[in-house]
């Protein structure tokens, strides 16, 4: 018996052992497959393995939880370097710098990153060196048509857009986007140029773009408001942007002339509002940077109702740049795989949930101020998540209520407090920006100078 | 002994087993290293391997040599579907439209395929889903630093270009930067625009982007010489684009004003001229599309000597759309490590034996023809290959000879032959452009047509 296992056991154990070596074998037989692109590929790995260990070997260098290494880092020692997230610094990043200033200044939308991280293997993707060199897509388009698919499919999960019977266009983010529609709407044959107006406040972009192509098709004019009350005539050609919700308040926008509108939805997700039905616009925008995070891929598009208006932006991107990265589109297009997962409830449960609890910890430290306010929030039903609830901004608008505070700004800035000024948006310094989207170190560092600068009001008051 | 064996060697072999089931139990904790996010990454691979077994699986797809299966082509069964070159169809492209038109219209520079697919392994890259969230990198800029020092070690290596002292900025193609350049060298504050010229034949893409954009900055004035012989006095505010080597017909061009110059250098790479020596130029732009072949990722970059000009460059691309993706820039990092391997020599010398290749052939049949005459080509020392050779342009720039055939690109549709015509370079429709960048079987379909006109001709020459 024991002799009979000894044989037996000892043939299957060496046809294992040959078995596995053929699996090895041929995984490493990386360099021969290479250099044969004709040969029929199969699992186990051949030429991604390379690549797939680059990646893991980077992502497993240890930044403390207060950084990332990345694959195109600075090199030190044969490795990309940690980079730390704001305050943070050493090697690993594990020195906290003291007296560092709160940075809530950009709208960098990293509170995602753990998503993305927890996301790993579904949210990878591997680009091939001769992925789609060409200028086109098989449909001789600049756009890929399966991209275009899931955005609709987003859209229809989330229920903020109607896309059906829409025309759509990728821009590099959708800040080309915003010159494009402004080209699109404008009136070339118009013998003066078209206006484009704002509601304070309003994203900056609007304007600095504006004069910076210094078109002779159109000129910014400035406030809304102001606008209209300025030229009572209804006859004169006139570009609208709504951002809603806005960029600085949050709030859900509509337009004020009802004439030619850019609606800029950048925020309009379930993280940052409720949604309250689905967008019916002529001219929609949207951007991948703050509904997934990826702000550095750049990729944002429009969903169009008029022919007209489609050809003119079509022609506008070929024109610029002859359209955006195909790279950068099959990215885009596994990050939308991951995002319609369960109908999109991980993500965007995910993020509202990071949102709101910044909103609540934000809110409970502000409750005991008297000097500074936020804007107000208002419950409203939201389909996606199928309740009543308030919304939950990416950024915080500031006001600074005592009198001699009218440059909320440097007040904040005293405190070690870096905002974006009310003036950047064109309206008053009484107002500035914080924005809640960044990483969680910077999140937990505003709180604690804003509890630190509150703490101070009340010692100032208890002390009078 | 033999009992010795049996006890010794299958202790042994059950150890490699074990050794072996680790391996690949690790290598299978896929989904769990996935949601862990903070533990130590370790070969084997672990959340790379399903988008590596993917992209595998694609590659896999046989389409018969005339055709790629892309990672975000259109499914079909499960799996996306062959995209085939032209003129050839079915599910596995194996069929050939009989009478199809040889198409040698566009720039699509898709000869350098089979390169990138012979160095699978090397040019292959993942990204993470966390890969570069932020819009900026760690040093606060919109642009890699190590991306920007391959460039530079690129240039050093292929001596075609002098970049130190210089700065440098990226863009969404050379596309991008033309107009970026043009903006950076008008003048803002002059009462009357910037005056644009080019020599005819010139790129359509410096007049159309000029149209377009209608800035009160500048304005296109046509061709150089036509407005040096109109505009004596040297007072006028001028920019002029030299393209060299030139598209269409591939001429080293110099500036003919000499004042303010945009040198566009984007088939300045061995495999289509000798390289005399580095261009020194104050503003000179180059792109990854007529470089490496990827005309579809979209990357360009420009090496620019003066600082005020640079600044109004990154004004430019920030202001337009924030930066270019970083998806891209990581992608790009890792094909020119490739470019560079061995000092440059396995990519330019397959670039260029192809173009060599191709320009042997087609001169072969052409030199049959009295029809049919194209641009003269001179022996130049090339720096790179060291050793005196003829260009190898991208296009051949035809003319037809015969005084009634003053529609040449009509000429070549009748013999089933797609070009780019005269007028669109602003030049006379005597003249026509053929692409000879495209895939191999564009190339073969190419050569084939102008065979059978050429001897069409030597037919009617003989019967006569």
């Amino acid at each position: 018996m024991k002799k009979y296992c000894y044989g037996t056991c000892f043939l299957i154990s060496i046809a294992i052992n040959i078995l596995f070596s053929i699996y090895l074998y041929l995984g490493g037989g990386d360099r021969w497959v290479a250099k044969n692109p004709d040969i029929t590929y199969g699992s186990p790995l051949t030429w991604t393995e390379k690549a797939a260990e680059e990646a893991e070997a980077v992502a497993a260098i240890s930044c403390s939880g207060h950084g990332i290494a990345f694959l195109d880092g600075l090199i030190s020692d044969g490795q990309p370097v940690c980079e730390c997230y704001d305050c943070y610094g050493g090697t690993d990043c594990s020195e906290l710098s003291p007296g560092c200033a709160a940075d809530a200044d950009s709208g960098d939308p990293i509170f995602l990153e753990p998503f993305w991280m927890q996301n790993a293997a579904a949210s990878a993707v591997v680009i091939p060196g001769w992925h789609r060199m060409s200028y086109r897509y098989a449909d001789d388009t600049l756009m890929s048509t399966e991209l275009e698919t899931y955005i609709r499919k987003l859209h229809s999960i989330v229920g903020n857009a109607i896309t059906e019977g829409r025309y759509m266009v990728f821009g590099v983010g959708s800040s080309q986007l915003l010159s494009a529609a402004v080209y699109a709407l404008s009136s070339e044959n118009s013998s003066s140029p078209s206006n484009v107006v704002a509601s304070i406040p309003f994203y900056p972009m609007y304007k600095s773009q504006t004069v910076l192509f210094n078109s002779e098709n159109f000129q910014f004019e400035g406030d809304t408001n102001s606008w209209q009350s300025n030229n009572q005539t209804n006859n004169t050609d006139v570009i609208e942007f709504v951002t809603s919700p806005n960029n600085p308040d949050g709030e859900l926008k509509k337009s004020v002339l009802g004439g030619k509108t850019i609606y800029d939805h950048a925020y309009f997700w379930p993280h940052f509002t409720p949604i309250p039905g689905p967008s019916d616009h002529d001219l929609m925008i949207f951007t991948l940077s703050k509904l997934t995070g990826h702000a550095g891929t750049r990729f944002g598009w429009a969903i169009i109702k008029d022919k007209d208006v489609y050809e003119k932006f079509l022609n506008y991107i070929f024109t610029a740049d002859l359209g955006i990265s195909k790279d950068t589109q099959l990215r885009v297009l596994k990050l939308l795989k991951v995002a319609i997962e369960q109908d999109g409830k991980p993500l965007f449960q995910f993020a509202y949930n990071k949102m709101r609890d910044r909103w609540d910890r934000l809110t409970s430290v502000l409750s005991k101020s008297t000097r500074f306010s936020t804007q107000n929030r208002h419950h409203l039903h939201c389909n996606f998540f199928n309740k009543t609830r308030l919304p939950s901004p990416a950024y915080v608008w500031v006001k600074c209520e005592r009198e001699e505070d009218d440059d909320c700004g440097a007040v904040l800035e005293a405190g070690n407090i870096i905002s974006r000024s009310g003036r950047v948006f064109s309206a008053k310094d009484r107002y500035t920006r914080l924005s809640l989207i960044k990483s969680q170190d910077d999140f937990e560092l505003l709180l604690k100078r804003l509890t630190e600068l509150v703490s101070l009001e009340k010692n100032s008051i208890e002390t009078m």
